[in-house]
């Protein structure tokens, strides 16, 4: 299947080195979706909503890696015990904070992508479906205490 | 870009209408994701997350449109505002409960999408960095209380 972008995320992050890795550890970073022209009638009401699921497209990482040493570990794992960008199909999910709409422009609050990304699509975030309750994080259990701190490297490029 | 299955879901659902809308209206159902063996290596460590995210594509769903009619609603809004099928680029996202892994096939409960619906991504749900808390739904407040029974008809296909 072919996808294509309906839009662009603008921040200050120009490469991977030194960007957030999840937008909950970013959450004072300010940062825009310009959506194209042709998709401009999708947006209606999407003001009314929080927070936005965005599906983004990992255009830096050249290479997938079916095994990986995520950012916030030593060790590898399977690439979807993780959450890294050097995966299959190079799907990213960001959930971002709406600050306001401006014709066709986002403005939003938590960013981890780069300057540059396409998004390939936004849904409502909508906590009686998103939101689960679990204890059983596997290898992210006791590697989550440094998430403020953290950021990406090189390592995916 | 070019997207690849990695993988298909398969249940007992073998057209959309009459299939649960939402993974947690459907607790019950249970399915598996049928991996491609190519992608086996990826598995690895999958088994330690209680939650997955799916992001799968909508292969029955011939038209993308801007403004739709969804499910739990009689009004239409932006497509943008709603997790209906008929999206642009067709990308859909399943939060389900791994019961077990059995070498390239995930059994899983909780199941919102068609038998042979192809997956393009697995992803471990973590939430610290999945879980948000807002009553700023939009359309969804007051439509939520029908969810488990709600099902899906033909209007997407």
């Amino acid at each position: 299947m072919a996808c294509r972008p309906i839009g662009y995320i603008r921040c200050r992050f120009a490469q991977p080195p030194g960007t957030p890795i999840q937008t909950i550890a970013a959450p004072k970073e300010i940062a825009r979706l310009e959506l194209l022209p042709a998709y401009s009638a999708g947006l209606r009401d999407v003001e009314s909503f929080e927070y936005l699921i965005l599906i983004t497209h990992f255009h830096l990482c050249a290479q997938e890696r079916l095994e990986v040493t995520p950012f916030l570990d030593v060790q590898s794992h399977g690439v979807f015990a993780t959450r890294a960008p050097a995966r299959p199909n190079r799907l990213g999910l960001s959930i971002v904070r709406l600050l306001r709409l401006d014709e066709l422009t986002l403005h939003f609050a938590g960013t981890d992508r780069v300057d540059g990304t396409p998004v390939l699509d936004i849904k409502p975030y909508v906590p009686r479906f998103d939101v689960r309750d679990t204890q059983r994080i596997g290898w992210f259990a006791g590697r989550l205490e440094d998430l403020a701190c953290a950021r990406a490297d090189d390592r995916m490029v």
